[in-house]
Parts: structure tokens; C-alpha cells; sequence
């Protein structure tokens, strides 16, 4: 089994997943996790959004939470920008790297973005030609390349090309969102033996939700297949609040513990990032549900 | 992506799962669970053990499992023993199948069945021996084929030298245990390149503890690798009492949608399954944890 020597892990719970948590989090207190992360040997937190206030009250504080925390060198600390107006907010605040995103399926991306696919092109090429102008790195998020949770599957073919359009703009690395956590190893494949060729192994992050316990499957057949960035959420925190059924994204420490198992190199310390977790267990108030935080629970109790 | 068209799942939660039990289960209650799993489409139960109460107080009542069910054509109905008693034991209750087993690791073997490996390969011969004598199919299990709690890892050649011994006794498959729940697909990779040339993929079973979340991905691996059966468990039921932090089979229907979103026919439906899982829960008067029954709540509730 051929496997990537080293994996870059793209921590988006403080965006992806406090989006989603309907318990409120004050600014210190993700400023303090976020502190907690970047002492875990991460090398990329995603640690907020500059999406208007009124679609993501959790994460109105963007500007605040990018001034509080402690940037540690070495750590590429970004944020979503959806339109021009997040975009300069973000850049006014400091950000590394904005990301951009939109879906692969036309429905979903009208009710995530409340635009069409064909309306919503121009405006990240704006975000995408700024950024860029700015000399900020872009990353771009694509939903729903799998399954679309109102039109069913969606064709490589139809991934492929929308990549097409989003790396013509000039976007630097392209996640690809497993959004409603449907998919199965064969479909992954599927999906990659189209992709890589045309865009490179290089440029392409997996996006897994493990909302039926394939996000791990479908990683390995990823590594297998050349993909050496993976996006993932300490404590499985996160979904997306606007497709029904899905649920948190594939937890940190679960990815870390099959990739040291796998002897590939991380820089990641499980235990730095297990205390994090239990930081944010204890900041929500309820515990998370990753297999390394219950094993490192019951360690603890003896 | 090469994967087998049709595979068998052997339901082990009636055994597997309820030795591991606090929660002491009737019988009455039992065979409910069981003819409730018979009506799912599964072909293979492993409804009991007939190891000495003493061991596994929770399946004192063997005998009386077996003769509370109602068996369904077509179903096999299988039990484990440990020696010629336990067999005698399992035949006059009119078992189908029955299954031997020991470890793969000298400590884990001692601690499990209080005997070195040189002292349990004769009984289990003379079992085999006279299992088939009687006109009965037999099964072997052998626990730790990755890694041991005791001793760490296990060589795949150590793991070939035994399955020898045991298919040299007669037994008609294989049942590989990861008791642990530490593996990952390149460690199942490596085991299963040494084993399938040598004993073939149709006369092995391979038995996942989902304990770090890498069973379905170390199933895909096997699936590619040829393999064909696999052992799971209702609401991922089950653990090894003498292995520590070991925890949960894979869960029945987290397995039964990988293979179904793969397009492998199991003759299973899911809604049965489900509904047999719903009937563990009000017994044991907790929820089961598996991907699929969280989702078939959430479902229920609207």
C-alpha cells in the first residue's frame, strides 16, 4: 500500500465546527482554544468566518477572535470570505490565507449561498482576483462532490468542471467537500481518478464528514491515491447547518491516530491535542465523541 | 476498485457482545433478540457459548438459547466451545455450527483461556476432531492477529504458523480477530498477503473491533484484498473482557451501509436490522453507539 510520507492536517473546527454549535462561545474562550491548537504542532487552523453575521451569529466576533489570539510562526491562520465585503474585513484583520467555497450540486449551492452556480462564479473570481492581488493565498472549498442531499449523486464530471473554474481564477488548493457524509471508498476513487490527473495530487484537499463512519475508509483510499491534505475537527465538531443529516466532520485526533499509525508524519502531538479537546468539552458544556477523547477519558479515570 | 459481489456478514452480538454485558439479559429476552435478528436476512448467527459459566456468567444459558429460538431455514445457528465438554454440551442442544478458538499471542492466550498455545492445540483438536466426526462444520477464531495488549505487535508469520495448525485440525474457516482495535489497512495489508495465498481468500473471515474508528477502513482494505465474510455485532455490541481498552465489534449496520453503498449484496434489509437493534436498546435499557441507529433516531423523531 503505497502511502504519503508526510500529511498536512487542516484544522477547521473553530470554523466549521462552532458554526454549527448552537451553544455560544465568547471570544476569549475561542481565542484560548484556538491559543490551545496552535500548541498542538498544527501547521493550519481555519479559525473563523467573515460571512455576515446575520447567516453565522457564532461567528460574528471574526475580527475580535483573529486580534486575540497568539500567533505562533509557522502557522497558517485563516478564514472563509464570501463575497468582496468579508474579504476586506478579513484582510483588515490580519488573515494568512482567506478560503472561498460554493457546491458542485446547483440546489445545494442555492440553498447554502442563495445564489446559482453560474451567479455565484463571479463573485469569487472577484474574492479570489483580490486576495491574490493582496498577496494572500486562496484556498477554495467545494461541497457536495459525492452526493447532494436534494439532487442525490453527483458526477465526477460535474466536480471536475466547476474545479476547472475555480482554479482558472487562480485558487491555490482546492478542498473537496464530502458534505452529507454518504460516500463509500469506490466512490472516492471515482471521484480522484478524474481530479488528479487534471488538477495534481498537489492541489487537492479531502473534506470527510463521518456521518456513517466511512470518513476513515474514504481517507485511506484518499492516501492511497495520492491526496496529502485532509481537512478535519478536533472533537468531530461540525456539519453543515444547511444540508439535513449531516453531521460533524471527522474528528483531529481519530485522522492522527490512523496516520501515526500508518508511520506517516504529521508534526501533530496527540496529547497537546487532546487537551484541547477536553478545553472545548468543557467550554460546550457536553462531551465530544471522537474514539481517541473516550479512550483518553477512560485513561484518565484509571 | 476491485470488490467482491456478494458477502457475509456472521452476527456475533448474541455471543460476542453479550459476554461482555454488565447487564444481565433473560433468556426469554434473548431468544426475542435473536428471532428478531432472524427475520433480518442475515444467514449466520452466532447465538451463544458454551464456555463454563464460571467464565461467562452472562451465557450460563446456552442450552436453553438454543432451545428458545425459533430457527429459521436457511440460518445457521451457531456456538462457541472451548473443549469436549463445552461441544458435547453445544450438540445435544442441536447447535449447526461450532467454534473453537484461542490466540494468536502466548500472553493474550494464557490470560483468555489460562493455557500456553502448545497446551491448547491439542484440545482444540480433539474438538475439531470430533465436531466433525458428529457431522458438524467448525469455525476458528484466533484473537490478536495484529497486536497483542501484552505483547504488542504480531508478525503475520506467527499469525500463519497457527491458522496451519488449526486448518491441519480440520476447521472449515477462519475467523481472524483484531482484538484490540489498533490496526490500520496497511497492517491488515501485510497479514492478509502472507495468509490468502496460503489458505485462501473463501475459507477466511476477518473480525474488527471498531475501538479507534479504523474498522470500516480496515474492512474496505480486506474487501479489496478478496475477503468475502466478516464478523460484526448489533450496535457494535461486544469486546473482549481479558483484553484492555479493547471495545466494540464493528457495528452490524455501520458495516451493512458500506457494503450496501458499495453495491455488494448481503440479503440483509437494514430496516430489520435496525429495528432488532431498538429491541437491544430497551433491554439492555441503554442506546447502542452505531452511525446507522443514531441516524434511525433522528429519522423517528422527524
Amino acid at each position: 500500500m503505497k502511502l504519503p510520507e508526510k500529511v498536512i492536517i487542516k484544522e477547521v473546527g473553530p470554523r466549521d465546527g462552532l458554526q454549527n454549535e448552537p451553544h455560544q462561545v465568547s471570544t476569549e474562550n475561542k481565542a484560548a482554544w484556538i491559543d490551545r491548537l496552535s500548541e498542538s504542532g498544527l501547521s493550519y487552523i481555519e479559525v473563523t468566518s467573515f460571512v455576515h453575521p446575520k447567516w453565522i451569529p457564532q461567528l460574528a466576533d471574526a475580527a475580535e477572535v483573529l486580534s486575540s489570539i497568539q500567533r505562533k510562526p509557522g502557522i497558517t491562520y485563516a478564514a472563509l470570505v464570501p463575497n468582496r465585503h468579508g474579504l476586506r474585513r478579513a484582510l483588515d484583520a490580519g488573515v494568512d490565507e482567506v478560503s472561498v467555497f460554493m457546491s458542485a450540486s446547483e440546489s445545494h449551492n442555492k440553498n447554502n449561498i442563495n445564489k446559482s452556480i453560474a451567479e455565484t462564479l463571479p463573485v469569487l473570481k472577484e474574492v479570489v482576483t483580490e486576495a491574490k492581488a493582496s498577496g494572500k493565498t486562496v484556498r477554495g472549498y467545494l461541497s457536495t462532490v459525492i452526493a447532494c442531499p436534494y439532487e442525490g449523486a453527483i458526477s465526477p464530471e460535474q466536480v471536475r468542471e466547476i474545479s476547472a473554474r475555480l482554479f482558472d481564477m487562480g485558487i491555490d488548493e482546492l478542498s473537496l467537500g464530502e458534505t452529507i457524509g454518504v460516500a463509500v471508498p469506490p466512490d472516492v476513487e471515482r471521484l480522484l481518478e478524474v481530479l488528479i490527473p487534471e488538477f495534481s495530487n498537489d492541489r487537492l484537499a479531502m473534506h470527510f464528514h463521518d456521518t456513517r463512519g466511512t470518513a476513515l475508509a474514504n481517507i485511506s483510499k484518499s492516501l492511497e491515491m495520492g491526496i496529502h491534505t485532509f481537512d478535519s475537527s478536533l472533537g468531530g465538531l461540525g456539519g453543515c447547518p444547511y444540508a439535513k443529516g449531516a453531521s460533524g466532520n471527522v474528528a483531529t485526533e481519530d485522522l492522527l491516530y490512523m496516520l501515526q499509525a500508518m508511520g506517516i508524519e504529521t508534526g501533530i502531538q496527540m496529547e497537546r491535542l487532546l487537551e484541547a479537546g477536553e478545553l472545548m468539552e468543557s467550554l460546550l458544556g457536553r462531551s465530544l465523541t471522537s474514539r481517541q477523547l473516550e479512550l483518553y477519558r477512560k485513561a484518565e479515570r484509571g
